[in-house]
């Protein structure tokens, strides 16, 4: 379509981006709030279909939902050496309240830790407390420089996990369990394959001991981290006080665990399955999942149609769209571009023939088949449209997962690479986990995404920069 | 019981619910912040299942969830004058973001009318954009000197509704619409009989043009103002521009509404229903309806009783308490103190007999019955229980309503009353709405709580202050 409003993903992936948000009715930039953005209607209902999938899986592994405090004071970040350095730059600080200056500042929350923290430390006195599982969602708030909506914005929503435990290796299990349950829901809910693996201590969130992520690959092969799990060891606990009494009598610091994921899933949501008519969304995941949409010419067969089309939505649980004043074309299109995965469509021929007419998003694809049949047909298509979906995605990122023995290779692979333009690969690599090898990949605006938990390659080699023995291959890339 | 943790209303009302609120698991101070509180595990359970309730109306009412910006510029309060005076001795102030001093400061929202009445100007041009019906689940900032948890606290969880129409009925329509969705989750979920009035000039919201509420009564007679509908006029409109073109061609202001409530109705909850042992939930907002305690001695008991228990509560959804190292006791204080509306009681005798005890969280009453007939008791006792509830807080609002038809007399009921000694009463008499008699009133610290939407009194009358004729009495009440 000549004017279509959405730029093609050839032409300019991030202007495709932000033309498929705004008219997917997904979120709207909020100029006014630096680097902020308005989550719109179709947006918001994504989200609360993931809150949704997420908070289920959360209370079925036995956490609680509570909420803490949006400010925190200032000195607690302080108490944690690494955690102050990496949050310090983006701190959003409250001076004044209640018409007064503060005697000490509050920031708003970047993330909990340290006031969560301050609360274990009340809470938890003997090994008969352990282990505390809590979840908040919140709002987050992080002065970032450079925004996109749902993937970078200043402030953001989330869900942080927090737990705190008597044992490191019961820590341990519990940061591998959640950041399953994040691909679990990345990939059966999102359909959006992930790379579970971990971060290199460059890499690592700031105060913990061992950072674990998802990465999943965007349209343009940049890399998205989509979720993080973090082993926090025994650092807050030591920062806050933390302390218990074990099972010998002994007083022991409590070994915690954090864990996220927040509307930047939307973001990879959208750059996985859209594509250049807009929005796409897995069934699983979009609000509405099929739309029926009448045709009609004239008043007399407007009446014939509307009332098989009301009993036949009704049927199968789709939405009737019977706004007046808008022809069929425009309320396709509507639909199109908010990515509801079936339109289905009813005119006076459909009527004659006691059929209708299914179009999957996805693929384009009509199907005439008998209304009779759209009852088992309607969710046959969506269970298929959200494999297809994932399979789609899981190929894309096969064919473009890339082996390199050399820093040579690994830089003329990624360093013509942009947002913009795509190309993107996951390159894999020999990399020792050593922050000045991450530093020489910076040089071409790479990073090392993971250290993948399953080695589909080759297992041991040698680092491209060092020559020392590394264990298996990382993903190496661009990401956002 | 002498070692109660909880202190009982007749002695201290205020210490009661500090006490029934930290004993139930609902929140905690969390003083290091001010002003603000934890909301522990069953106190957000409780919130999850009003937002469920609450959300569930706004949808079939035609409204979506959108979400703005946490921080406001600074300067958007002052577009609307009596707006920024309402709100500023209350603001939280951000005047450094990202290592740097802003040049305009960002308040932290205390309300969105004027962030919101910002995007409208950008959605709204045409009739054909009107009604716009959006609501937003966030949470708010409001710097308070005294506060009490749940009740009044510097930040709090809320929704609030923002809608545009093209004409002032419709938008009184809607005002009046959300009015009976609050009334009615109060009454029907909550078990919290309220009424819906008119606020005086002198009470309304800064910036509306009409407020109208819903007022509950405290078990010590105080008021709690637990929801609020505001209809706005044209007032922001005009503050932000937003403007559309009528049918007619013709540019005009929009007419808007808004409408929250908030955790603290999670208080009203707490002091409409709960007794000295505790927290009394209404099954409806109960996160658990019902626990089952076994009963066992040896171990040969337990396996026995176990195994029966654990096919009764699965068959009833009820759940298990299975904790080792409890006796059967501490577990009944446990889940008492948390509102569980149904304690199940199953011992070796019970077994025996094919026999099961249910308790009744509200009267304490116990009744044996076949074990084959529970999944028929349970629910009828939990919907009984929810009916006596409503009932006994409906009689006790009625006992405590009483009339009067001078100040002096108004004086007299009021004037003694506070929260901690209990003794409140709703008093009706006749006020003229003029900020002068609003004021004479404050001399004893009472209010015009509303104007009741439907007069069950006495009709006309001459106020008691001025003498003038006014259509009907009003509530008179000390309040939180």
């Amino acid at each position: 379509m000549a004017d279509s409003p959405i730029t093609p993903r050839s032409q300019d992936f991030a202007a495709w981006y932000q033309d498929v948000v705004l008219q997917g009715d997904m979120a709207e930039p909020a100029e006014i709030v630096k680097g902020c953005m308005v989550i719109k209607a179709n947006g918001y209902a994504v989200w609360e279909t993931l809150q949704a999938e997420l908070d289920r899986r959360f209370k079925a592994t036995g956490h609680q939902n509570l909420y803490f405090p949006l400010l925190i004071p200032q000195s607690f970040l302080q108490r944690e050496a690494e955690h102050v350095e990496g949050f310090s730059p983006e701190l959003a600080v409250v001076t004044i309240a209640g018409g007064k200056e503060l005697e000490e500042p509050y920031v708003i929350r970047p993330t909990s830790e340290t006031i969560i923290g301050h609360f274990f430390s009340r809470w938890i006195q003997s090994w008969r407390d352990l282990p505390v599982l809590v979840n908040q969602w919140a709002n987050i708030v992080r002065w970032e420089l450079r925004t996109r909506m749902f993937l970078r914005t200043t402030e953001f929503l989330w869900q942080e996990g927090h737990t705190a435990h008597a044992t490191h290796q019961e820590a341990v299990e519990e940061v591998l369990r959640m950041l399953d349950v994040y691909a679990e829901v990345a990939e059966d809910v999102m359909a959006m394959p992930v790379i579970k693996g971990v971060k290199t201590q460059a890499e690592r969130f700031a105060g913990a001991v061992r950072t674990y992520s998802i990465e999943a690959m965007m349209q343009n092969g940049i890399a998205l981290q989509s979720g993080t799990s973090h082993d926090l060891g025994q650092n807050f606990g030591k920062a806050f006080n933390v302390q218990f009494q074990n099972k010998a009598g002994q007083l022991e610091y409590v070994w915690q665990t954090s864990w996220g994921v927040s509307t930047r899933l939307i973001g990879g949501l959208v750059m996985t399955h859209s594509d250049d008519k807009g929005l796409v969304l897995p069934p699983r995941m979009a609000p509405r999942k099929a739309v029926l949409v009448p045709i009609y010419r004239k008043d007399d067969e407007r009446a014939k149609v509307m009332e098989a089309a009301e009993r036949i939505a009704k049927d199968v649980g789709a939405r009737l769209d019977d706004r007046e004043g808008q022809t069929p074309g425009a309320k396709f299109f509507h639909w199109e571009r908010r990515g509801v995965p079936v339109v289905l469509e009813l005119g006076p021929r459909d009527l004659a023939s006691g059929n209708i007419v299914l179009k999957r998003r996805d693929n384009g694809v009509k199907n005439t088949l008998p209304q009779s049949a759209l009852s088992t047909a309607l969710p046959e298509a969506l269970e298929c449209m959200q494999r297809d979906l994932y399979n789609a995605a899981k190929q894309r990122l096969k064919n473009n997962t890339v082996v390199a023995n050399s820093l040579d290779e690994v830089r003329q692979i990624l360093e013509p690479v942009t947002a913009e333009k795509g190309g993107g690969k996951f390159v894999m690599a020999h990399v020792k986990d050593d922050p000045a090898c991450d530093a020489r990949l910076k040089e071409f605006k790479a990073t090392v995404r993971n250290v993948p938990l399953v080695d589909e390659f080759d297992g041991p080699g040698k680092c491209i920069l060092t020559g020392e023995p590394v264990d298996r291959r990382v993903v190496i890339a661009k990401a956002y």
